[in-house]
C-alpha cells in the first residue's frame, strides 16, 4: 500500500504550474511509494488562488502562506513564489515540521541561504531544491560517466544561459511578471537566476570551485516600474561572467544574460578531459555530444546521442526510442527521485545544504564584481 | 459549463497509453467545451484492463469490446488495438452511434477501411484518426506557410521515416510487443505502418497524389512465432520506397524502413519551393528549417527555427520560449483540436473521409510493388 | 629523376579551370613519378584559347582539337569540353596513343560511351575519368570502411544531387554557360550531369545495381535559346529520381534536381548497414557522419567526423588538424593518384571502363522512365 | 603592364608553406597590380633552405637572413621564422626600405612589438601581419555587416580557440616542431598564440578593448627538451581565459587552450547586438550562423549561411554555388588585398600598427593573470 504525501503549494505562477504538473504525473510515469494529494495552494490574491487550485485540482486554497504552513493536514509545503518569500516561509516550514520544496534559488543572498539550511537541519526535515536540470536524462549520464572517471583529469569547464527577453527598453521591472528586474524581490538579476543553473550543474559535475573573478552588468539603466509606472534606476545584473579555478585543477568560463538576441534559454555546459569531453545545450535537451578519446584515431569524432533509449537515465518510463520528451519531464523526474529518497530515508540532492554551494559561489561572484579582484568562495 | 464526453478505449499498449495521457491532460493546458470522463478501457485480458484501469484512472474495464461499444454511458469510443481490430471495431461502433475515434492506419487494406468510411458516413457520427504528427507545431506552421502560399510552385516532395528496430535476426514476429510482422494482423509492414505517417503529411501539405510507382523488401525471410515459437515466413514489407507525382505537379520520393541502422524514429520531410523551402525531422520537432528566397541574396540561409514561443501554432498552451515540449503532446493537441471541433460541429481533419486517401496511396503502392509498374492512385 | 608528362588540354571553362588548377599544384603537394607540361590548351576561339594559355602558364594553344590530338610534343589529352566532344576526341586521342582524362560523364549516351571505352582498350592507352568526388578524403575514408567490411550486410543506400541555379524562367538555353539546358550537347540533363556523380560513388561503395525504376521531369517547358533567343523547346531533364536495387541485395533510392530552392551543390549519399552507418554531404564535403553500433549501448550517437586530420586519406599532405580543404582539392587528389598509377602500371578507377558501368545505369533509368517499367541495368 | 615585387621568406615551417603557397596562387585567380618573384628563401640549415626553395620555385635561398635583408633584389621580405626572431627581423627589413609582412604575433611581448612599428613607422615602408583569418569571407562578411549597421548596439562579445594537440606528457618543448612551448622563443604560450586570433578579429569587428581581467595556466609543468632530453620545466601558458569590456560599452568572455579533448583549431566566434546576433567557427569556415530580429516574429531563427556565393566576399574568384575553399584560401585573399593595397597606395589591415593594438591586449591580459587584477589596455 503506499504512504499519501499532501501537498501545500505557495505560487502560482510559472514555477507554481511546473511544479503542480510534476506532481499530478509523476504517479503514471514512475512507481514511487506514495501517492500525491494536492492539498491546497496559497496566493495572496484568493481569486487567483481560487482559479489555480479548481484549474489544477487542488483541494483547496489559502490566502495567507502561515496559515497554510501550519495546516496538520498538509506534509509537504512547496514553495514556488518570489524569492524574497523564500527564506521566511521555509523557516516557517521546517520549524513546522513540513517537508520542504524550494524553487531555486535559496534566498536572496548567502545569509538568508544559510538560515534555510540552518533551519531545515535543526527541525531534521527533509527538503531539496528544484535544480531541476540536473534530471535531463542527458545531464544523468553526463553524472554517470563522471562517477565511472570517463573524463579522466578535467581541464576545462565552460557553460552558459543565454536570453534575450528583456532587451526591450519598455519592458518594466518590479511586478508579477516582472519581479526578476527588481532586486529587492529577486536578490540579483542574471546570477541568481540564470548562473545559479549554470553553477549548480557544474559544482556537481566537476566538484567545487575555489575561487572566481567576476563582473556583471546592467545595460538598460532605467525602465519604468510595472505597477507604480514611475521610471526607477534598475538594480539587477542584466548580464554577469567570471572565470574560476575548480579544486579539481580545472579552469571555467562562466556567462549569463538576457541581452544574447537570438538566444531564447540556452544554457550550455561542456566539459574536456583527459580522455574524453562532453557539451550539451537546452535547446536540444534531448541530446548529448560526446568525444570520446578512446575511439579509433581516424574514426573520432563528437557523437550527438540522441537520449530517448531504454537504457537512458529515466527513460524507460517514457515512450519508444527516437521520441523524445520535453522540459516539464525533468520536474517530473525530480519529484519520482524525492519521493523515492523521502521512502528509503536517503537524501535527494540538491537538498537545501548541497544547493548553499551554488550560493557561495554566487556571492563570491557578486562580490568580485565589486572588488574587481579574485574572491575566494567561501567554505560554507 | 463544460459538457462531458465519457470515453471507452480499447487497447492497453503503447497507443493505450498516449492516447490517455492526452486525454487526462488536455484539460490543462487547453481550453475545449467538454470535460473528458475516462469510463472504461477494454483489454481481452482481465486482469491486464484492470490494471491499466487503475493505473490511468478509468472507472472501470471491459474485456469484450462489443460490451463496450453497446454501453449508453460511453460517447466515444477509441480504438487502440492492433490493425485487424479496427473496422470491425469502428463499423460496429458508428453504428452504435458513438464518436470514433481511431488509431492510424485505417483498416489493414483499402477494403476494410472504405467500410470504415462508409460507416461512419452512415451513421453520420464524428470520427478521427490518431495521425498525430499534424500537430507538432513545426508541422503545423509549415500548414500555415503552405495556405499562405509561402512556397509558391512546388516542384519537390521528399519524405522518410527510418528505424532499426527490427534489425535482429532473433527478434520474433506476431505476438503481442511483435504483431507489426504479422501481416495477418498488421495488414502490412512498414507500408502501412511508417509511410502512412509520410503520406498523410504530404497529403496534407501537399494536396493529392496521382501516381506512384513502388518497392518493397523482406529482409529477414523467416522468424521464430513469439507465441508458438515456430519458425515462419515473414509476410510483412521491412522497407518500402516509392516514387510520386502529385496533382500540383511536383516529384516525390518516400522512403521508409525498420533497417537503417543508427535512426530510431527518423521521420522528415522536405518541400521545395519556388519561393521557399522547408525541412523537419522527428528527432528534433521542435526545430524547422526553412529557407526562404525572399531574403537579401548574399544572407539567404536555412533559417534553423526554434518552435518554443508563443506565437508558435500550440506553443502559448505550454512553457516559455526556448524550453520544448516532446513527442506526447502532439496527441493532447489533437484532442484539443477534436473536442473544439465537436464544439462547434465542424470537422476536424484527418477524420476517417480524409485519411481514406492515404489508404489509397497505400493501396497504389503496394499494388505497384507487386505489378512492378506506375500505379494510378484510385479516386476515394 | 623524374619523367615528364606534357599535357594538352581542351576546353576553357569551368572544368578547364578545375583540371588546370590541379596539374599546377599535384607537384607541391604530393610525390609522384611525374612532372607535368603544360603543354598546349584548345579552344575554337583564338582569343579564348590564348587567354586562357597565358594566364594558366601553357606554352601554347590551338583552336583546333585534331591538331592538338596528333601533336608528338603531347603525352595526355585531357577533354574538358562539352560533352558532345568527348567520344569524338577521346577516339581519336586514343588511337594516337595519348594517355586520355576525360571529364565525366563518358559520352552522352551508352553508345558514344562503349565505343570510348573500345577505343581506349584497343589502343591500350591509360585513361581516367574525373569523377573527382571519389577524392573526397571523407569519401576515400568511406571505401576504406567498406573494404574492411565495416558496414556488414547492407540494407540501404540512398543519394542526392540538389541545385536550384536553373530554376528562373528566364535563364537561357544552349551557349557556352548553359550548354547543359540541351540535350544535343550534354546527353540528358541531370541525368548525366549530377545523378552520374551519385552513381559513380554508389558502384563503388555499394558494388553493382542490378535494376532501376526512374522517372524525369522537364519543370519549364520552353526557354529561349542563348544565342538564337528564339523560344524553344527545353530537351532536357530538369529532375530525376530512381529506385534501385543492388547486386548485394539493397534497397537504394537515387534523386536530383536543378529545382530545390535552398540547395547549391547538396550531393548527399547514405550506407545504412547491420553493423554502422555513414552519411555525407557536399556542403561540409571534410566531414563524415558515422554510427557505429559496436559502440556501448547507452553511448551510440552519430559521430560528427572532422576530416582533416593526419591519418585521414590525403591530409597528411595539407595543413594541420582542424583546417578543411576546399572543392579543388579533389582534382588534385585525382592526379595525384592517376600520375602514381602511370608509374607504377596500375589502373587508377575510374578508368573508362569502369566509368561505362555508370553510363549503363544512366542509361536504364533514362529507359524506365519512358518505358514505366523497371529496367535491367545492361552487363556492358 | 604589371609590375614585379621580389619576394624574400624567411622560415620554412607551416607558414613558410602556406604564404608560399598564397603567393604562387594569387595570380590565378586575383587580379592585381603586381607580378610576383619569389627570390630567395632563407633558413639556417643550407640543405633545408635548397631544398624548400627547389619544391616551392624560389630562385635561390639564402641561411643568414641578415644577407637576405640586404639584397638589392629583394622588395618585400616575408618574416615566417618562429617569434623570437620577428623582431630584429622586421626592423632591420624596414631599415633596409623593404616592404614587410610579418605572421602574427608581431613581437614576443609589447616592447618588441613597439619598436617594430617604430621601425617601419621611420621607415615609411608597407607592412602587414598574416592575421589571415581576417579574410575568411563569411568574416569579411561579418565587417560588412558591423560596417552597415546591421547589429545595433553590441551587448556581447566572445571567443575561443580551443585545441587539444598538447596534451600528451609525452610530447617535448622547444625545438623545430614544437618552439611554440618555449616561452624564451614563443613570447607566450596559447595567449600570444591562438588568443592572438580572437583578439585581432575582435578589435576588427568591435573596437577598441578598455579593459581586461584573465587567468593563465600551465596544466603539464615539466617537459623533456626536444634538443636536450633534459626535463624542465614549463614555461608557457598552456590555457589563458579573460573577461573584458569594450570601449561600445559591451561584455565579453574570451578563452585559449590547447587541452580541450576533441577541439582541432576551434576558433569561434559570436556578436550579440540589438537587432541580430552572428556566430562563426573555423571548423566550418564557409558557414555564417546569423540571427536578424528584422525577420517576421513566427519565423525568426539562426540563418545558416553557406558562404559559396558569387556575392559573397571573395567568391567570385572561385568555383561555383555550393563548392567551398579552405584554409589556405584566406592567405591567397590577403596577399591580394595587400598588393592591391600596394598598387593604390593605400594601408591593407592588419599593418604593423593596427596589429600593435591585439599586443597592448595580451600584454594586459598577461599582467591581469599575474596582477589578479583588472588591467587598463595600454593606448599604444
Amino acid at each position: 500500500m503506499k504512504k499519501t504525501i499532501r501537498v501545500g503549494l505557495i505560487g502560482t505562477g510559472f514555477m507554481g504550474r511546473t511544479h503542480t504538473n510534476a506532481y499530478r504525473q509523476v504517479g503514471q510515469f514512475f512507481d514511487t511509494p506514495f501517492e500525491i494529494e494536492l492539498k491546497a495552494v496559497c496566493s495572496r490574491n484568493a481569486a487567483n488562488a481560487e482559479r489555480f487550485a479548481q484549474h489544477w485540482g487542488f483541494e483547496g486554497f489559502e490566502t495567507d502562506w502561515n496559515r497554510l504552513v501550519k495546516r496538520n493536514d498538509i506534509d509537504l509545503i512547496d514553495i514556488a513564489s518570489p524569492n524574497d518569500t523564500h527564506a521566511e516561509i521555509a523557516i516557517a516550514a521546517a520549524r513546522a515540521g513540513k517537508v520542504v520544496a524550494c524553487e531555486k534559488p535559496l534566498g536572496r543572498n548567502l545569509a538568508e541561504s544559510r538560515a534555510m539550511v540552518d533551519a531545515v537541519s535543526a527541525a531534521g526535515v527533509a527538503n531539496m531544491v528544484w535544480y531541476n536540470y540536473r534530471r535531463v536524462p542527458a545531464l544523468t549520464l553526463v553524472k554517470k560517466l563522471v562517477d565511472q572517471g570517463f573524463f579522466g583529469r578535467v581541464f576545462h569547464y565552460r557553460s552558459k544561459f543565454l536570453q534575450d527577453w528583456t532587451m526591450s527598453a519598455d519592458l518594466p521591472q518590479g511586478g508579477a511578471g516582472t519581479w526578476r528586474l527588481d532586486a529587492s524581490v529577486a536578490g540579483s538579476g542574471v546570477t541568481g537566476d540564470l548562473l545559479a543553473h549554470c553553477i549548480d550543474a557544474a559544482l556537481w559535475l566537476n566538484g567545487s570551485i575555489s575561487e572566481v573573478t567576476g563582473t556583471t552588468e546592467t545595460f538598460i539603466k532605467e525602465r519604468h516600474h510595472a505597477e507604480s509606472g514611475r521610471r526607477e534606476p534598475v538594480n539587477v545584473d542584466d548580464a554577469s561572467a567570471f572565470l574560476a579555478r575548480f579544486a579539481n585543477g580545472s579552469l571555467a568560463t562562466f556567462e549569463s544574460t538576457r541581452y544574447a538576441r537570438g538566444h531564447k534559454a540556452l544554457f550550455t555546459l561542456e566539459i574536456n578531459g583527459e580522455s574524453g569531453s562532453i557539451a550539451w545545450d537546452l535547446h536540444d535537451l534531448h541530446r548529448l555530444q560526446l568525444f570520446d578519446y578512446r575511439d579509433d584515431g581516424s574514426m573520432r569524432g563528437w557523437r550527438s546521442i540522441h537520449i530517448t533509449d531504454g537504457d537512458h537515465p529515466y527513460m524507460d518510463a517514457w515512450w519508444v526510442p527516437g521520441l523524445q520528451i520535453g522540459y516539464e519531464h525533468t520536474f517530473i523526474h525530480q519529484v519520482a527521485d524525492f519521493l523515492n529518497g523521502l521512502g528509503d530515508g536517503t537524501v535527494t540532492v540538491p537538498d537545501f545544504k548541497t544547493a548553499l554551494e551554488t550560493e557561495t559561489v554566487i556571492d563570491a561572484v557578486l562580490s568580485s564584481a565589486k572588488s574587481r579582484q579574485w574572491e575566494t568562495v567561501a567554505q560554507r
